[in-house]
């Protein structure tokens, strides 16, 4: 036993622990979803092929929406004067994280299949009965089923039109207020993460849990996959967003790290 | 001693070690970095004010060039139908890592300064002199003095100027092709990065060391900062770049982790 220990701590001292990365991020190209009323990513070509020098090139613009496809909320999204996306210290999108899923909550298929859920406090809880108290600085993600529809606009965001029009159509699941005040103020959570468009659901009209989780300088993750890869506990979650000075958010590679056994 | 171990182990089981984040990313504003004939940053508000529901909201468009600000490479960039940016393992971009200093080879400052410095073979064995051979695996990153420089385009570039012409008056450091063909063949290293503008020194017209690195699948980060904030050997390095479908580089997030004693 105490070879063992002492194996992994030489790990350790490497600086890091072994174990497995896993990639929650979706990728950016034409059929990234975004907001109905958001631009969509563009990649337009500036060169690609062989130059007069004799070797191939290629480079490419960039243009797209802060929020859309993987990318974090940060505070100033909506709290005048709070943290930008560049403000976020890296540590808050750093650390031990918990999966809790709530896909066999949501009707999510059929005809008039409603899936505007919001996810309760009582959901919370029942993870809790199973694996403990949520741990102070948590970075909590919550699987709703939602990442299998993707990048399908009707199935994933609840329409596929575009404009302010198509915004009364969203239909997806989202964090009720109440829960978001719950991991914010009982459990002292540092981020919160969902697989799907928005921390509020497609329903929505007031951005309550936003407005209450940026309050609390919580940013909020969103249009993260995959999250059937991870355990439901005992790994390490690293999101990195792009840097943009001043931005309210913006594109966010996302992974998780499940340690070795 | 036991007792150490064990302690060291505990916090393994938590998935990471306990140390400290530095971040090693310039910031993408309007004084962002690019080359010459890239387009620049931009971040376009499409709102930002009090919303007539009573609550305060911001969102920005973007637009920038792959290659600017701290980034990376893809080997795509310089090889057709290698690997483009979201097909970069994650691996190859997070791991135990290096830096190598070579400011004080480097003439600096004063009228008529060249910088166009290339890195080479000796450097890196003086580096290996005194901290042993460099492990297969590693990332190795590079301080040329230059990030002190940021965001003056002059001193950091060699030019203010934009447009074709300008090319001609890029004047920074950068990475012989036998140092790059060295890491690559010798070394087996998983990934470079350095404190300028691009891999070549600015006086590059084939950019060959990109060409040796991307024939061999190692990726390139660029415009990294902060690198004195690191020690020498005895860190982790974690970048994660925007995931662009096909994408030859892209805005990128690069931290260190320095583990505690």
């Amino acid at each position: 036993m105490v070879v063992a220990l002492c194996w992994a701590s030489f790990a350790l001292a490497e600086g890091f622990p072994k174990g497995r990365w896993v990639d929650l991020s979706h990728d950016f190209a034409d059929d990234t979803l975004y907001w109905p009323t958001a631009d969509k990513f563009h990649k337009d070509t500036v060169f690609a092929g062989e130059t007069d020098k004799g070797y191939y090139y290629s480079a490419y613009n960039l243009a797209a929406a802060e929020h859309g496809g993987t990318h974090v909320d940060a505070p100033v999204h909506f709290g005048r004067g709070r943290q930008s996306v560049d403000q976020i210290p890296l540590q808050q999108l750093i650390g031990p994280a918990v999966v809790i899923r709530v896909a066999g909550q949501i009707p999510q298929a059929g005809k008039g299949a409603n899936r505007n859920y919001l996810i309760s406090v009582a959901d919370i809880e029942r993870w809790e009965q199973q694996h403990g108290k949520l741990e102070k600085d948590t970075i909590v993600l919550f699987d709703t089923g939602s990442a299998q529809y993707w990048p399908d606009p009707v199935k994933y965001l609840g329409t596929a039109e575009r404009g302010q029009a198509a915004v009364d159509k969203l239909n997806f699941p989202g964090l009720s207020p109440e829960a978001a005040i719950f991991l914010a103020d009982e459990r002292g959570i540092k981020a919160v993460g969902l697989d799907t468009p928005s921390i509020d659901y497609g329903a929505s009209k007031l951005f309550k849990a936003h407005r209450e989780l940026f309050k609390r300088n919580v940013p909020a993750l969103e249009n993260v996959t995959n999250l059937q890869a991870l355990p439901e506990k005992g790994f390490t979650l690293i999101a990195l967003p792009m840097k943009i000075r001043g931005g309210s958010g913006g594109p966010t590679r996302v992974v998780g790290f499940i340690p070795e056994d």
